[in-house]
């Protein structure tokens, strides 16, 4: 019977203990992607021609968030990440950004949720640097789509 | 003619000045979901029933992700936020949690940032602490739902 | 009837709303102390005649600590403190060293916490830089002796 | 004759070598309490049968602070702990609440500073939800129980 | 006579007390430099003109360490900065990089070391960033060049 | 043709992999001074002889910079670095304080920008703690001396 790994016996929340588990060469990748109007992408993607800027800040503030996942999700266990990649793509119909983060790692346990935060922190930048003329982006679709390494072996979503 | 405040007249990153800006009383609430299994919200709800412990994890991972929002995102002032409430909701059809956050802070800017961050972190913890169970949850719709003081006024989106 | 301001009327955890609160000068003072033997103390006093590190380091990162306080104390308001001191002394009888915290703030909530803090992380510090020699250290007596400022006003612990 | 490790030969402070060491297991098990009216006690433990919500942010708070061990004490290692449990335990006679957090890391140093840590955070955070109805409350005792792994072998307090 | 205002009367460091300044409108200004071989800036400078990722990068580095400032010195007071702007020049003859750094706050105590901050990461970014094809890079001449706000009024540096 | 490896052939940051690089024992040195008026150094000697306090509040203000190192650099690796010292010694003629840091790693990556943002750090908390008394101290000649370990083998730089 399944089990929320995080809980102990008594409901109560614990950083579950990696200890006995090997090191391994482990990636995730995960996507998400940043909905707005088609006026605000036109408004980015001048200026990334430009100077790329609001692509260039959402990709160093995903890569730092990568290295912060500890910090902000609870049970979460530090990880001395060894790359990040973070990967913007402008899409008309409907008018969006996707968003990509692959995160790898040598070590105990997996980087899901590094990409995860990876991608959460990106677009949350671009709906930072832009809000002030589009209120209504929507954040969406963030999911784990790849993972390899560890005894689970490797998961591939469906897309 | 619209711009993008956080570019220069260079197109370059920097963090807009509002020194000028009057301090007043902000508000902002965001909303955001994680779309699972419906056996995995079985599983939550049956530990919540008893202990609450995802629910709880994830409302002090978002009230804390808050406190670190201009930690996280370049271009975002640092803040004094003076209250922070999560609000969790089971929701069957299709199977999902609604999270939505409300930030308060008397300051010279708003808090849109911080009440979008705290419902990313939620989402983010709930996936971190179900995972185990269900890889193929999707943390989605994450949007500003309602802002008001400072010069811009109340926005209420349609929702 | 006294309710715990923490939790909502579910009883679930929020940061309690101060928008509302006056910004005073308020201060608080903490103390503690660490029990050890007394040639760890001796040991201490004589790096201190000459050099006074483990007291420097202590009170630096008693300093530190309090301007962290909000990122450790899930449910405290950052805020701008504007003074920090830390006072160490050397005891014999039992052989231990008293911790003092003084922390002032002008805003709209008070310093105890950040005073508490303060205290731990000293002597958590004076721990660290003695274990070597001395594993059976014990840190005690944590408590707020005086706090003022704000609606409840001056709040002195008898000791 | 014993030494101070962390200052060096001129007594300055530095963070020691530990390059050379093995990565071997390693636990540290920390205990502390926080003493309180019995009053206080009994608002605690009827929101726990409720929702729990004290102890539940409390053990978050104790799990999250022992993560950011190195942040907060500055000769400490950074170290990637790979388990953190915290056990909270309501206590009469006297009315207290005791605090226990067990700490494992596969590295090359010990994490004891790691346990310690995180009962303390445990504790201010108890007192940090409760303040606003017991400004009297302390924390207290706060020592290592047990430390094994590394090269000086097992120690465990006579308690 | 003069003192140092960090240190008490004991010469213990503290951070000292802001509490009865005035709140005013305060900025900043900080300069370093970069220097390196000539076929590095020349590297940086072709991949500026395409993409301008390294001064991207080290611009936002330069922002988020401003809001970080008190975090890195001990005796810094944490302020609510509500501005900074990175401006960065390649300059030949010598082959390097200007960096100037301007932040503004409305508070208690200037903004010096968040703009001395911001340019040392600035350049520490650069380095990172090109240090593949140059070890011997240089940052110097960091200093302060203009303060104004608060009692001690402006402050020009003679360059 | 060398290329600047933070960046991907679409000249895009990324923080570069890592992962199939070996872990070995890595040491880096680097440098820098902050110069200052004789009377300012005379005052920190005065001090120091009496209780040391500026060089030590310095010297732990590097230590812990030394560890926060991947927060503050973008494209920087977190490590999990095994030792740090830091040596302040006061120069006549001209009037400076010369810093140097060495950091040890048993690691995939080298600890370069760990010692540079050490000296950084140590030097820009002298500034702030005698900054009442001298506006005018430059920080400078921030310099790697001296790596090993790793691929690249030995760099000493010719001083």
């Amino acid at each position: 019977m399944e089990k929320l790994s995080h809980l102990d016996e008594q409901g109560r929340a614990r950083m579950v203990d990696v200890s006995e588990k090997e090191v391994t060469s482990r990636i995730a990748v995960a996507r998400g992607c940043i909905h707005m109007r088609p006026e605000t992408l036109a408004l980015i993607l001048e200026d990334k021609i430009e100077k790329g800027d609001v692509f260039s800040v959402a990709r160093v503030a995903g890569i730092m968030a990568a290295k912060k996942t500890s910090e902000l999700i609870p049970m979460c266990h530090p990880l001395n990440i060894t790359s990040v990649e973070i990967d913007l793509t402008a899409q008309t119909n409907p008018a969006r950004v996707d968003i990509e983060a692959l995160v790898r790692v040598s070590g105990k346990t997996g980087v899901e949720m590094e990409a995860l935060t990876a991608v959460s922190a990106a677009g949350l930048t671009i709906y930072d640097m832009c809000k002030a003329v589009d209120r209504e982006m929507t954040i969406g679709e963030i999911r784990l789509v790849k993972k390899s390494g560890g005894k689970s072996g490797t998961f591939i979503r469906k897309e």
